[in-house]
């Protein structure tokens, strides 16, 4: 492990009172250059400890600012730590970000791409983004609030998330549907950049995110949404196990479906188990926009494949039997190849590394290690 | 029929330039009071035709600002048009304003309640809700807006609606899915006062919804909502038909749950035939909270019956035969009175009510007047 420990003191931050799950929450970031952008979140970031999981060139140093709390994985800490089965985590792509789930000891993990900010110190003052009332956004605490109040799928809630101080349920809500289900997942927003695919970003080059939605809601069950990992934070005891971005990047036939592949997995095992997910606030300044042809490229098959894969996910049943995390996802890595390695070998070798991912999470994550979720009832109504 | 006409020109408003949809939306409003409310809503609701549902003692006179064009039904003007069939439409409960939903020639509907802004000119300046830059809410256009633009209710888009300007389908949403699927509900919101049960109310009675939201949503696909009849706008022709109030206040065991009830069941009618139902702006300004207790008495069954009303509506399933709105609703009554009627007798009197309420609609509105739905394809997935 390409290792430097920081500050021994990370509850020293100079700015925030006591940090929300300091102890019980790792902040994960996929890169391939030097962490200035982390500067503008040191207030909210430093008393957290990073896990760094380079990409590309593993002989190039990435710098980290002083003062941060960090581990660093590269390709080569990769392959050692997980000899052959390094295999399912993908090269060359952002997707390899997922190797720090499986690392961490925490409870919580927030992932947060590092092109988020780094341009902004030098076109406007503010450096996260700012909610109306013109106050720096503390996305950590945002998200983990939303981890930390119960989901609501089950039926919709007008007023958006009950559990918001000032809002409750609305007349007619069922009382035997308000104690609402745990949270696994937190998806957060983007003001600026908006995540457009490259045919979006290609029409309307110009598009900028201005408008501050200020609510958070839980997906509906049975409901399918594009999770984005670029401000993301989740349980990594309840579901962190089906959090895996697949095989992107380098050798692979697709780019950007990593965060839409692990989402649509999640949400069809969340579904399943009675768990909880959230998106909304908080929103976090993306300063710089993904080159469209580039990504015209990587998500070109992705197009098509997706109108395949969305019905599939849709109609996915998990059988009873399937009452842990890792029992869903190994079923679902068998129906995605028999279901969908018809359209492409790309999903058999995609769920080859499913199985592989799973065995490596076990091996890094015992047995024992993380809470097991029973649940005997299936994902019908 | 009651009627008075007031002005001739409703496209003379001084405030407006073009009305949107001046000669195909009709206002409906349910009230025991003298019109002054309307006061407020002048420069907004004055292009466009009102239908007053006159609630209780038809020998009272109910006064309308002047000119507003209107015409204005009492109970006696609806026992003389329906007849026997009069017994469908609510008596002491706004669940009447469904009659004229009914009477109404128009293809869209816009109904709020009388008491949306009545006190506050008393208590403050501004007189209908304002977004957050300061502007008075043009609740209408809002609401013309929601139903000109398609819904997408098959998949969650984490930026919203969609069809909104400066917004999109973000990544991964399937571009199969992106022409969306005909709005036919649009639910809008309230500031101030919000629409708590009597139990919330009694616990919470100094909550006030403050939070300006700036989003609309769709509810998606199998997710029921609680929708509330306060500020709701449909689409007549496509939807009208099952819009019914149920059978609530005078000689009812329940209130309170003739717009849930609509609600629910317009939803899986939605569903079944591919229709959408979008909920978040418009924001009305609700004044004045209704007393607790009295809303307890009227809720009390209905708190208990709910949490059996819910599980039948989220597994009712249309045949496909039921390619109209007309044929779901009989179908519905159907099910209700066979899955229903065990819990009460009230559901069986409610059955035949909804059976009555598609005649006496067949009956004002003949075969050939609405756009028939025609759709093959069933509730499944």
């Amino acid at each position: 492990m390409t290792a430097a420990a920081g500050m021994d003191s990370p509850s020293s931050s100079p700015v925030r009172g006591t940090p929300l799950l300091k102890d019980e929450l790792d902040i994960v970031i996929p890169t391939i250059r030097n962490l200035d952008f982390l500067e503008m979140w040191r207030p909210f970031f430093q008393p957290y400890h990073l896990i760094v999981v380079q990409d590309g060139d593993p002989s190039k140093t990435i710098r980290v600012p002083e003062g941060f709390d960090y581990e660093l994985y590269n390709r080569n800490d990769i392959k050692r730590i997980l000899g052959p089965k390094a295999a399912c985590i993908s090269f060359k792509d952002s997707a390899c970000r997922c190797f720090g789930y499986m690392v961490s000891k925490k409870k919580y993990i927030y992932t947060i791409d590092d092109d988020c900010f780094t341009e902004v110190k030098f076109l406007r003052r503010e450096c996260v983004a700012k909610d109306p009332s013109g106050k720096e956004i503390d996305a950590l605490e945002q998200h983990i609030s939303n981890l930390l109040t119960p989901s609501t799928p089950y039926f919709f809630n007008t007023l958006y998330d009950p559990y918001r101080e000032g809002t409750d349920f609305v007349r007619g809500y069922p009382f035997s549907l308000r104690e609402g289900t745990p949270t696994v997942v937190s998806h957060g927003l983007w003001l600026n950049i908006p995540d457009y695919d490259a045919p979006t970003q290609l029409v309307k080059p110009r598009e900028r995110n201005t408008r501050y939605v200020d609510a958070v809601l839980t997906i509906p069950r049975g409901t399918l949404f594009p999770m984005c990992g670029m401000n993301l934070a989740f349980d990594r005891e309840l579901i962190g196990s089906a959090m895996y971005f697949g095989l992107m990047g380098d050798g692979q036939p697709i780019g950007r479906y990593d965060d839409m592949w692990a989402g649509w997995c999640i949400k069809v095992i969340c579904d399943h188990l009675r768990l909880g997910v959230k998106t909304g606030l908080p929103y976090i300044w993306h300063s710089k926009a993904s080159n469209p042809f580039v990504n015209f490229k990587k998500e070109y098959k992705g197009i098509f494949w997706q109108e395949e894969l969305i019905p599939f996910f849709q109609t996915v049943v998990l059988p009873k039997d399937c009452t842990t995390v890792q029992k869903c996802y190994i079923e679902l890595s068998k129906q995605v190849r028999e279901k969908l390695g018809k359209i492409d070998p790309y999903f058999t070798k995609l769920a080859d590394a499913m199985v592989t991912w799973i065995e490596a999470w076990e091996e890094l994550n015992p047995p024992g290690t993380a809470a097991e979720v029973v649940n005997g009832s299936s994902n019908g109504k």
